[in-house]
């Protein structure tokens, strides 16, 4: 980063530019939130999609994670436009095997939540259910190299907020929770 | 991690522990506020001394930060003790240049508050102000191999907290900031 | 780290002390090499397991790698004899769902062997296939809190490796590979 | 990553164009063999800038890093083409302090050659010594934003492989090494 005092963006922008390009790529948050709940339905039986969306929302707000999303679509539109220098244009456009920034892209998302999202991460993504069948068929024309990934790590990274918001409920039912607020 | 359902620890107790350890190990709050200042003071002249602290009361109020601050310390003191298996003993005892554990949970504490800590992390840890100095200092019969990394990754996040929310102050100053909370 | 130069233990002793925790810990290569083939058996059919213990052996030669595995089985010992501090005690001898330094120290392992592994890595901790099973029994009076996660990085890094030398053996066959080496 | 079986690329194109690409931006060996240099003069008084080439070499040549470089340098150009969608524009154009994808990207590379590169990273980072700080100008219409970044975390992954080398050489030395490889 350089000085942080020198120039900054308008937050609201960056906001409102993610949420539009997710709606472009043909993600909602109903569908991140289906992930969340696929991936802590066994653990809160009683979670809600209602609640699994507010969690995505969370997450949605944070800046590192809208930079992310920003930078991971980026780069899939422009190798569905076939703009990228060669080896990157091969390597996005066909999801290469030995290619690795889009996971790494995405695991800056799931830190933020803490480590406990890694796993969850890892396994969404390869299972590949909901919203990320579709994410990752080749054969429609379109590229989501990044999004794909990215869209599990916010998925992973609602469902570590919600473990983290639970057990502060839990704590707080019991009148033995401190006042430190949990992970934002 | 285990089902997030079947067993939590009362989150207060992990916070006083915190609390507890980093007192007993020599370090306080303030002495991570300077280094925190230390780092922003550049960029933003009017920072006071109680703002960086509230800003590191924010990031050890983290479980996730609380969880890697007890871990160092453990492996610190049982080395101070010389209680760890030999080759451990002698490479967390030295500070050994190859180990690199104490730099990995430091960075999991960053991670938390975005990339934008790395840097900073990396250069306080390298220069060693304020009380990091006596952290290193490797003739006073105390082992903080790991602390030393704790306390400048403390530093960084706050540091990084610190940039995060100067700029949503800017934008609310200039009426044009977004409803989202920045990161907490 | 501290200065490279002033103190450096002798690697063997490292090496060797990683491979006698492991067999007390009870993990051979064979294990591990399994859970690799699992990673990787449906990409390359002929994938045989002398094949993936060669690989897994040459995770385990790494210094990096055997600093996290040190370090988690010392940690998982201390709590199967519970002497850790009293919060740290509860939640590594829970495998405490908020507890994320397993997984941290897990990820320095799949790191070196650069983020393609990152995936396998979440899928088989959550899974737990073939060795996994039992280090994740808690009803054995053994704590295996870092080390089920250790193994499933090593062999996630195990099934990175054997991709990218794959690849390599495939370009050599179209005579097209170039000299330089693919990851060690 | 998708299946590693069905596209690979091939190696020696993604190595020629990470060499193109670096010597087009303005970068070469020698330049990130003297940042090297810097890091680990006082620890090895004797390394020569030739032996830090050398390990330059080595870091180049994984085909993690290649990746990283290609990508980085690619959003470079496009910001200087002004042809990113408006807010990454903006972000990466004027290298935003709460922009950390660049520090992201970095970190994969420093990763990969373990954590104890991540001080040296932000160190240098900091500082930017050498070839750093034409890399920041910001008045000469080019845009490094993920160059410099990148540059520094080869120059900090050369230092931690001249690390370990240097070790394995003085347990030769002293005829007690194993027979194992050191970080390749």
């Amino acid at each position: 980063m350089s000085d942080p005092g020198t120039y900054a963006l308008n937050s609201k922008a960056v906001a409102e530019a993610t949420a539009v390009w997710l709606e472009k790529r043909g993600v909602n948050k109903t569908q991140i939130a289906e992930l969340a709940l696929f991936l802590q339905k066994d653990y809160y039986p009683d979670l809600s999609i209602a609640e699994c969306e507010e969690n995505v929302d969370a997450v949605l707000a944070k800046r590192e994670v809208q930079n992310a999303i920003l930078t991971g679509i980026q780069l899939d539109v422009l190798a569905e436009e076939g703009k990228l220098i060669p080896p990157l244009q091969d390597m996005i456009g066909n999801d290469e095997g030995l290619y690795g920034c889009d996971e790494i892209l995405a695991l800056s998302i799931v830190n933020v939540y803490g480590s406990i999202g890694l796993t969850n991460f890892g396994y969404i993504d390869k299972l590949k259910p909901g919203i990320l069948v579709r994410l990752n068929d080749k054969n429609d024309g379109q590229i989501h190299t990044f999004l794909d990934d990215i869209v599990g790590a916010i998925a992973a990274s609602a469902a570590s907020r919600i473990a983290h918001r639970k057990q502060a409920q839990r704590e707080i039912d019991r009148d033995e929770h401190s006042d430190e607020v949990p992970l934002a």
